[in-house]
């Protein structure tokens, strides 16, 4: 946590932020964010951030001028002194305070929330892999907004977190369709299997990244449905994610993915990853 | 919109009531809610409401001792001068401010906010009925939950309410789920029809009291699942809840229910509802 963060034009002390509590954004979940990230004081696919961001404000018919948010993360970065570290920035948008009613209020301010935080690489994670569970996916039909409408993630990611595990891999319909806050990517005889984008799940940035990667590398992928059952038979399991970055999973519940090590292909996307960012 | 409101333990002017923006009630949708109303000074089943939002409290994992809320309820209507007339009293109830994760945060003091609000039922509406729009339901699998997750449910009323309508029934595999804000009621052949509750509906407080009017003036009910065919071909059709009260439904997108006017089961539950208010 930055000790300055922003806040409807403003940059403050962290301690010093306040919203009112009829803000939409906690009435409601009324409200979209990104987490970016900054390696060295260098934003990661920036554009990439504000394109979804753009899409999801649409989606929600939230009206607000995204154009000054680069300067504004880059003076987070700058006031925290994190220049010469790798950081993320968290930004939320809200529609904003109103007398509360279902239908979105004419004539209303978006809050705008950013701070800045220390996001290093979990280098032990990237090395070792984690241990996931799986559970039924029970959230909304529109995964692909970025909303704060979270409330099932962290009910399903805290099950993870009292089990060990490092995020929760979510089924819906029998097909796996992502993790509370990552992608999960797969490896099956040397190519690379993911879900297609839809109403269902994120359109993940580091995922766009890895298939970019993957074209670039002549490393086949397969963007299709495929179910729990198929998920337990993978030779190699990631997620995929902004914070997480490329991280191998070499456990499901009580079952090791292949023979519980990270596997080649993983390794050589977070290679090709890491070269760059 | 009372001018004395309640926040973490004080009354205090509304404009003063701030909260942290690493509240997870705005970061996550991380809390719960409840409505209650008071009819000229006088709760209506608070036990209920009192009931379920400890439900609710339990399903998410949150600890709080909910023995002072009846008094901190009736405080707002007396501080705000609500004792003569119809009064809302909203309370919402998030899992409190942290540094921003997905699991759930031990040594956490949740953030309780509560207000009184004018809520005079709505006659022309009861007298007349409303038009209503349906749209597939889109939201997570624990609507049994009342949390403030309600993105969905905005979008969804946003639509009804730029329609020119009154509330949005929501459609789930082809079956009748509930609206936005409110339960669904029917009838057909002289019998009350309303889906049975499970996770994908709200257990509502009106709904329940309909329920007992029924049993005591043997009014036949059916609580079973219905289609959105099925709805169109009703007799009668009413919403019900805490702030919509017993409200006749006369049209259903563009087609009238029956001869689009209440109908006499419609009337005569509105007339013993409002026997106990």
């Amino acid at each position: 946590m930055s000790s300055i963060v922003y806040l409807n034009g403003e940059f403050i002390a962290a301690e010093e932020a306040r919203i009112s509590p009829n803000d939409r954004g906690f009435l409601f979940a009324d409200g979209v964010y990104e987490v970016a990230k900054y390696y060295h004081g260098k934003a990661f696919r920036f554009q990439d951030h504000l394109d979804r961001l753009k899409r999801s404000l649409k989606e929600i018919c939230i009206a607000y001028d995204t154009e000054k948010l680069e300067a504004v993360f880059m003076e987070l970065i700058r006031k925290n002194d994190m220049l010469d570290k790798h950081a993320g920035i968290y930004l939320q948008i809200s529609r904003g305070a109103a007398k509360r009613s279902h239908h979105f209020p004419e004539d209303i301010e978006p809050t705008v929330y950013a701070y800045a935080f220390d996001l290093p690489s979990a280098v032990e994670k990237l090395e070792n892999g984690i241990k996931v569970i799986t559970r039924d996916d029970i959230r909304w039909q529109r995964c692909d907004i970025k909303s704060v409408s979270l409330l099932p993630n962290t009910m399903l990611y805290d099950e993870a977190h009292k089990n060990g595990a490092g995020e929760c891999i979510l089924i819906r319909d029998g097909k796996v369709a992502e993790a509370t806050h990552s992608s999960v990517l797969c490896v099956k005889n040397g190519i690379v299997v993911t879900r297609p984008l839809s109403n269902l799940i994120l359109p993940g940035i580091t995922r766009k990244v890895i298939m970019e990667l993957c074209a670039a590398h002549n490393i086949p992928v397969e963007e299709r449905l495929f179910t729990q059952e198929e998920l337990h038979e993978m030779d190699e399991v990631f997620i995929a994610g902004t914070g997480s970055e490329i991280c191998p999973v070499v456990q499901i519940e009580d079952k090791l993915i292949a023979d519980g090590k990270p596997g080649k292909t993983t390794r050589l996307l977070q290679k090709l990853f890491f070269e760059l960012t």
